[in-house]
């Protein structure tokens, strides 16, 4: 058996564990693996010079695909340019298996090169670091590589999916004789079988009990993929139940008459006769983090008597709101199956005494219709073109079923405050676990790597710029759409409360550079257009999404006072909107 | 007193303790740092969106000054990425003071945007990690802060110099009130006084027994800062006393005739007889890497009996030769000083039976002499343009007492190979702490921001673009002049043993990525040249070099097969280099 067989043989396991897609970032160190997963069949890898960018398109790949991406990188700095998609995917519940190569570890403080202190170097911003054997020459060695990979895949999907991270110590010779081909067999394939929490019935009695005894419960949904049959459940929830459901984009709950999703305008400033009527008794949270303060404040000034917290295992205590008296580990899906199945509501709307039976909902649903009535004043008419405006356009004319990548920190914004409707059935995405501006582009390209719909990202031009390396060696998918909002600089500094007031705004915060991406654009080889208007953009946009064998990148350019004048005259307006 | 009074009085603190410089990435929580920095009238501080890049440009920074440089950065993945370039400093040691604004730990998992666990997150690549309170209401709380700053910016310079982090949770309201002005008094500082180890008398006697009991002494110097003291040190023990000094082209120890500067060529394959006339009895080492495997392979294949490590302080073994016998806690120029003071070498030397006294240094010199003669005959005559004769034109040429930054990874191994001449006094330095690609150019940026002296770095294409984000942002110092070893591609992994036959070279390993630097140049607003020859190249430099108004970028195009074909016609003639 070849001296490296147990490490040719981890590819092997990577298939055998279903994972289909790998990155590998080049080095010498980690030649055995990359050969390894190069010379697999049916593993299909793509190779990034960058760690930084490669870490995000694994994390946009296993987005997209919701299978957990390998990752390779050589020893040294190399494996620290990973960290910021990890922190990322370990925040946003995403699947990686990333695997290091190293120095063995005795070489650690001999002034060698590339050689750090890789065992750990994840810290607690990973599920589980393993460290491998440097020798293999006892069968002992050879069972505990082979566990660990079976164990690290599995763990990586089990909820909450994130990353986990293998520390492969490799010693010299790295590269096979030129007559050694290599051997895929022998692999033991350890199953870790899918399973859901199921609560005890006396734990279940005492929910439904609190439900019925309830009056007004509403549902509020964090960060979570799309899913069809999520939405059913809360049309049902809403239309029949009389529940709100309220939502923000990332949280795929779209816009649709019934739905809440314009709380980011609603819910500012709120006086608070108001948000005593809104308040919930029972609020059921359910997904990851939610995009805006003013959510979170209205839920931590006014909260609800009970709130339960449905998510998939226990773990944390995720308390956002500052309220929560229940954690329930069920999968959402089966938990409200199950309760249409428990509970006859029907029999229990006739029973209720008012007139409106769904007074509630309404109560919510016509704050919604205001706010978005507000919003629509606010980008109709003569317009200028700005960020904003030009979101707006962006999501109405994006292509039905298509994806769209929301980029850090005023596009997902903006976009918030716009919605999407559901006959659209766009998939939302944003970096959303630490929110950081650093891979967005590149989680981007990842997804269009791993689908045949357009996806669209929408980037301003501080995150284009620092993560433009997503669009450097390697092809870029023919599938992928940017649209950079470039108001040259941080606008998001002029928008918050803040540095807008500092007389160091511009030179500390905002920080204008001057570029456009007409050069990145022809570096990377993509179709480049630009537009200075609001009708030159909608009038480019349906041949902009249509299917081309190129990637394009339309950049809008806005003037940041135009942008800020208009977002200062909608919190203007904000302040008449409980008026209304 | 403000609430933020203690963070806001962390920069007063800076300048207290030495500190002239910042680096800033733009964020919101980072913003009572970013404000107290700005406001402060004896702090320069730079502003970079890209973490990375900043942290890079501060290491330069702090390289070329010798003075700690400050970063602060946002919460969240923005301190993630700042690694690269902290774990360079850790390994190459060089002082940096890295205040990370964060959240308060109690949001820590709560779905807060940019809130990860930075406690620790460097782990064992700082010096120290601190984490101060976020409320400052108790006197204590503002006697733990001000304490903290001293101490970590004492322990960033004290032997061996490294990062220090300390963790700043900060609570909202982050901006001061319009009105609002800083005072920047009442700072406590706390001196570290500067103290150097003292051997004991005994200690010292038994090493002077050792040296004059030994024939073959040599010292071979890893990385080193350029130094004229030591310089003159090494020309005494050199030419008085007949001791072969080694060192690379990264220890500053310039060709002069006298020192041993080739011998990744000749200690290349060195047959057993040569190598143990070569071999010290007692090799003493100073400094921090060594660049060439050959070096590292020979002192570990024919071991001197005795091997003396001399550094500053106390602290980990460092046995890169695998023979390490004796840690000497000494200042080097302090150790030799004295040793001068206390043996009397030319009575010694007139002991010695033999007609040529120095007849070990002159072998060694022989081998030197030899080893350039034949790197000089690959580069003359009508050489092509090749990267290796590129970078013999370059060094040549450097205007005299000039810096020289060299990016990994063939071109500090190609510089290694031609040398500089000691009566150019360039100072070179490398990112060979953990030998990354990914900050060499934010370093070289950094360097020419802390002189006015001419910076020239010397760098492959994936180095460049991999961090061409050094160039953004920001305008570039004048006084860099980039010189681009374009060759489309990984061009190490076509020299190295083992890649070079592997049918996955161009795909896994090389990466081409067909770019050309134009614009990347054209954004950055640099001045352009190309160059496609030899002599155009040396043409082009004098002008290339001189004082202008803006950063240069010269790319060098070289064909990858040239390049190969010309190192592998080097390798052949090396095998012939001991019969020679």
């Amino acid at each position: 058996m070849p001296v490296l067989q147990p490490i040719v043989s981890i590819a092997e396991l990577l298939v055998q564990k279903g994972i289909t897609h790998v990155l590998v970032s080049p080095g010498s160190r980690s030649a055995p693996l990359t050969l390894a997963v190069a010379r697999h069949p049916r593993l299909q890898v793509r190779v990034m010079a960058d760690e930084r960018s490669a870490g995000f398109v694994a994390l946009g790949m296993a987005l997209q695909s919701g299978i957990p991406t390998a990752i390779i990188c050589t020893s040294g700095s190399a494996v620290y340019n990973l960290a910021p998609a990890i922190v990322e995917a370990y925040f946003q519940q995403v699947p990686l298996v990333v695997l290091t190569a190293d120095r063995p570890h005795e070489w650690l403080y001999q002034q060698d090169g590339q050689t750090i202190d890789q065992r750990t170097i994840f810290g607690s911003h990973v599920k589980r670091s393993y460290d491998l054997p440097a020798d293999y020459t006892h069968p002992d060695s050879r069972w505990f590589i082979e566990r660990t990979v079976n164990e690290a895949i599995g763990l990586s999907q089990s909820h909450p999916n994130g990353p986990v991270h293998i520390n492969v110590p490799l010693r010299e010779p790295f590269y096979p004789a030129s007559d050694e081909s290599f051997q895929y067999e022998r692999v033991r394939l350890i199953d870790t079988l899918p399973a859901q929490p199921t609560l005890a019935t006396e734990a279940w009695h005492q929910l439904l009990q609190e439900w019925e005894q309830t009056e007004r419960i509403m549902i509020a949904v964090g960060q979570h993929p799309h899913s069809t049959a999520l939405l059913t459940v809360f049309h049902k929830l809403s239309d029949e139940w009389g529940i709100p459901v309220i939502g923000e984009i990332t949280s795929n709950i779209p816009r649709n008459g019934l739905f809440i999703t314009q709380t980011d305008t609603f819910l500012s400033g709120m006086d608070e006769p108001t948000a005593r009527e809104l308040r919930p008794d029972l609020l059921i949270t359910l997904g990851n983090s939610f995009l805006t303060r003013n959510l979170k404040t209205f839920f931590r000034q006014f909260p609800a008597t009970r709130h339960w917290h449905i998510q998939p295992s226990v773990d944390r205590l995720t308390d956002s709101f500052q309220s929560l008296t229940t954690l329930i580990p069920a999968d959402p899906l089966a938990f409200f199956e199950k309760l249409f199945s428990d509970i006859d509501y029907q029999r229990f709307l006739q029973g209720d005494d008012d007139d409106d039976s769904h007074e509630y909902l309404h109560r919510w649903q016509s704050m919604d219709q205001q706010a978005a009535k507000l919003v629509h004043q606010q980008l109709s008419g003569d317009t200028p073109l700005t960020d904003w405006s030009a979101v707006m356009t962006i999501l109405e004319q994006l292509p039905n079923q298509s994806i769209l990548h929301l980029a850090n920190s005023m596009p997902v914004r903006y976009a918030n405050l716009c919605g999407v409707h559901e006959q659209q059935q766009i998939s939302v995405f944003a970096n959303r676990g630490v929110s950081g501006i650093d891979g967005c582009l590149s989680t981007a390209v990842g997804a269009a790597l791993r689908t045949d719909k357009i996806v669209t990202v929408c980037i301003g031009d501080v995150a284009f710029f620092y993560d433009r390396n997503a669009l450097w060696s390697a092809p870029v998918p023919a599938n992928l759409r940017i649209i950079l909002l470039n108001n040259d600089g941080g606008h998001i500094f002029r928008m918050i409360d803040g540095p807008g007031r500092q007389p160091e705004l511009e030179t500390y915060f905002e920080t204008p550079h001057g570029y456009t991406a007409r050069n990145t654009a022809d570096d990377a080889q993509l179709d480049y257009l630009t537009c200075d208007s609001l009708s030159v953009l909608a009038s480019l946009l349906p041949d902009f999404f249509a299917t081309s064998p190129k990637a394009k990148l339309l950049e809008v350019t806005t003037d940041k006072i135009n942008n800020q004048k208009q977002f200062i005259h909608y919190k203007e307006k904000l302040k008449s909107i409980h008026q209304l």
